[in-house]
């Protein structure tokens, strides 16, 4: 397994906005949702690598599941709050990937953008019938390259 | 198409509980979730009367789908609350069904249980691979005489 | 209440994009899902007239809640799709306002959009701390005048 | 912070169902519904410990909010499936707590349980208002006690 070092680049952002529902009784996004959100981040960074998963699915018979999660919740987002989520590769193995995320509120102006959740996503590739792991297509790591 | 009168009887009621998942930031249930306890209450009620719909997709080819959702929200629901799903036959086609459902607050000691939300929904039966429309099973249009 | 026209001006529409959080095991969109579709499109509707739902809870402490909801379910949507929720004011009260609504798959060159799913949705205003019905701020009715 | 050990005592368990609502297009359980299966687990837990978090909030002021999550998932759960959610106290600190879960299908007859997901939960006692961290109050330090 190669560690890509990414810090040096500027990560894949992709702007979100909170709507109700988003929200719990608490009045901020229901933690669970951030996944959703670091979900749409990843899929649209795929999408910018010129992987789309559901073409995917369809020419190689494979899929990405979701091995692992590690998310760290820092401040709230609340209703109608522009964010970004971020995603970059962090560890690329033969079987799963390691992906780097953030969600970050929105800056305004010349103020930065605060952390408001961060996330260490695992995903394997698998057999889209039997669900059984299997080796990422060469296509998939070529385009992983490029980033 | 036959009109099932089902106000003699006693309704299919399912118990449920308000988790945070299902609020939002107006402190109460967010309402689309009730939609969500209608399916479990629909699919419980359907199980009671042996229909299983995993068991029924692999038996049969074909599965329910919701065409049409009919739902008013009279009061809210927040966080902890019990209440209860009903769900009755309330219209029988030979390709779709309408089930009545109430979401009801659970009436404590000699209270009386309020409606909090009441719907109508259509589910109609397709082939679960091109999701085309098809005639209802036979032993389903059977399970649901006993109702 | 008075009937407001809306046929002959195009209806304000909004872009969504389908990811895995909305679909369910039959391979498509899950129902319910429809209604966050349709929040999201009268939330940017809202926001395009210059109404902003947060902003309005703090200025005058209230807010809209959905009381009635009208859904019919055409075509599935798929994961990756690109979806367009359009929103136009079918009728308005005093304290309550219907908002016409539908799903569309985003047309690719030429083809025309084809409906997925139309809705008809009643909302209300309510005092944020009371769920109390009352009537819609004045300002709110004149940002509504210029659609 | 003092370290629990739980393995010497059977953990709370809490049963689920799989419903549509909680599947992927995958034909699998979406992996960010685990959380909110962990949530009702919690949450469960917590009441047969005599806490309702909903009290709490009216008579302390103050709630519990996710901090921290860890998931592993194994195994996928499907439409129909019975599983159980486990709770029980991994941690315990001043300002927060890490509870320790588990998704398990249910077993069947002699047949025994398998692990299809698990986690670990960090919560952190926060005021409802400010969403600043406080000190657990003692009455659920005390209730913890018995566990």
């Amino acid at each position: 397994m190669t560690v890509m070092a990414t810090s040096s680049r500027r990560a894949f952002s992709f702007p979100l906005r909170v709507y109700w529902e988003d929200t719990d009784a608490g009045g901020i996004v229901f933690y669970a949702n951030y996944l959703k959100y670091m979900e749409r981040g990843r899929t649209e960074w795929l999408r910018s690598l010129g992987i789309a998963q559901s073409t995917l699915r369809e020419e190689t018979g494979g899929m990405f599941v979701v091995l692992e999660t590690s998310v760290r919740y820092l401040k709230p987002a609340r209703l109608d709050d522009e964010l970004l989520v971020t995603a970059s590769l962090s560890e690329q193995g033969r079987a799963s990937l390691i992906i780097a995320q953030q969600v970050l509120s929105k800056p305004e102006q010349s103020a930065e953008a605060t952390v408001l959740c961060e996330g260490s996503i695992r995903i394997g590739w698998v057999d889209s019938r039997t669900l059984r792991p299997g080796r990422i297509p060469v296509s998939i790591l070529q385009s992983l390259q490029t980033t």
